[in-house]
């Protein structure tokens, strides 16, 4: 008997905001669309963040309006704030991330707000997506575990949820942004999200930053987690973290939570193929361990053949 | 509350066989007692397999023989047969490791034997070791999937452990030699054979071919398992299965352990020093993911201070 899951890429945001390497709009375009013929239903296409700030992202109107959308398929832009979101407005991005930290000292550090002040912009920047029938996830950032402050109150996380799902967001993201949480942080956590929001208002997203990110998705889907986040080919980093390790490699996480009896429609095969092309075409490292195995077994395949 | 669990260092034997570099003497002795050092306390030295079969282990009993021994820690060797035996007590190796596997297949392949026929070689060898006051380590290899037969029939797994206790083995070591098994399989499997031996009885010997081993150890340690092998730098392979992966990374798996409450006595960063000293000295790929964590730490103190 299978579980259903849901999955959704952030590699072309979250990966690709964090590589050094400048990616071209087409290669963008079509590092998307290669994650969309691959099974991949939502899809964090790039951010509406001012260039000075992330220079990686830089032009994702050009990226949304290149794509070729497929029905199915949700592109969700990241949106710093109003001016983003008429930016995604603008180029028919209908689904739209918003952000803000789980403590006062990263949200400061990020957004140069306190916490309170960022809910009230929220605020703003949700009711004009609402008004314009956009889909809104919201990331917590450090939800377990802060650069700045260690660790974290999970009241508070809970609390900001609380707020962040009133605005009108579909479902809210937790981020183990520099990749701190223990696998039982986690669990503990993700056990209080899902019993205060339902599992179907509860995202996780994780950094490999101690080679946890598994253990702790496992422990996430044991609670009842069915929505995770993840970085093809484990891209990405994190400016903060000692270890700068990217997001969890969405390639592993799905056969992990396959072989957990999770369903998500995506093959994680399909998913290497996407990362090859990554690897020959972005000179990029693959952090992820399946790619390997995937690999190994078609050279086998080949030579058996 | 703390959990106690043990740990058993396999690196010097099942890592240094399967990785291609041929390590001299004195690099193997050093090795080992830099583990020691860094607080292991069972460490499996060597093999004492024919050097036409596994040329890396030549010379097991000069490592054994050069050993500062520390006392309270347990060095033990691998022993195919009889004349290994008298090789490990020529050199006064009093803990020996016995091997064979869950499958027809793999057994045939790696020993040339059928199930029986190894367990009545093992018999013998197992009365010897005993007479002369030695203690025995079972391994069972392939016990969560054979790279011949696929999918492995756990009433086996557990009629061999059963007749290898009866020999007199303190404890058994299930083996995930090709990395196949699923976090499911491997928690059914850890499940009934703890229930069947009792805790102390059991170790789980993961190999991280697909990049489970964390997970399956988690699983693994959530149905009681309290005794773990690992390699230092997850090094090794394994010469059947494609991707070839090593044993799970000693620091890795303790970092996890410990973060689950697990308690071994052994700082995993500690055994970082060694990962370190080993890709220093015998040009060694580190395959773990908490070593470059713990680097950018030391780093980012460095810069502070």
């Amino acid at each position: 008997m299978k579980t259903k899951i849901r999955f959704f890429e952030v590699g072309p945001r979250d990966g690709l905001q964090n590589e050094e390497a400048i990616v071209d709009t087409s290669q963008r375009v079509e590092m998307i669309q290669r994650l969309v013929r691959a099974g991949v239903k939502d899809v964090e296409i790039g951010s509406f963040v001012h260039p000075k700030w992330v220079p990686q992202m830089a032009g994702t109107d050009e990226v949304a309006k290149r794509l070729t959308r497929v029905s199915g398929v949700r592109y969700w832009g990241l949106v710093p704030n109003l001016k983003g979101l008429r930016r995604a407005v603008d180029c028919q991005v209908e689904h739209v991330a918003l952000f803000m930290s789980a403590t006062e000292a990263h949200n400061q550090s990020n957004l140069n707000r306190s916490l309170s002040e960022s809910l009230e912009a929220l605020e703003e920047t949700a009711k004009a997506a609402q008004s314009e029938g956009m889909t809104i996830r919201a990331y917590i950032s450090t939800a377990f575990g802060c650069p700045f402050e260690g660790k974290v109150d999970f009241d508070v996380v809970l609390s900001i949820g609380e707020k962040l799902l009133e605005l009108g967001a579909e479902h809210l993201s937790l981020g183990d942004t520099i990749g701190a949480g223990s696998p039982q942080e986690v669990a503990r956590g993700c056990s209080r999200a899902v019993e205060s929001f339902g599992a179907e208002k509860v995202a996780l997203h994780l950094h490999d930053t101690q080679g946890l990110a598994l253990p702790n998705a496992l422990m996430a889907y044991q609670q009842g987690v069915r929505l995770f986040d993840g970085a093809i080919g484990g891209m990405g980093g994190c400016p903060y973290a000692p270890g700068a390790a990217g997001n969890v490699a969405s390639e592993d996480l799905l056969n992990m939570l396959g072989q957990m009896g999770g369903e998500s429609g995506i093959e994680p095969g399909d998913l290497c193929e996407v990362v090859e092309w990554l690897g020959r075409s972005l000179s990029f490292t693959v952090r992820g361990r399946y790619f390997d195995y995937w690999r190994a077994k078609l050279r086998e395949q080949g030579a058996g053949a």
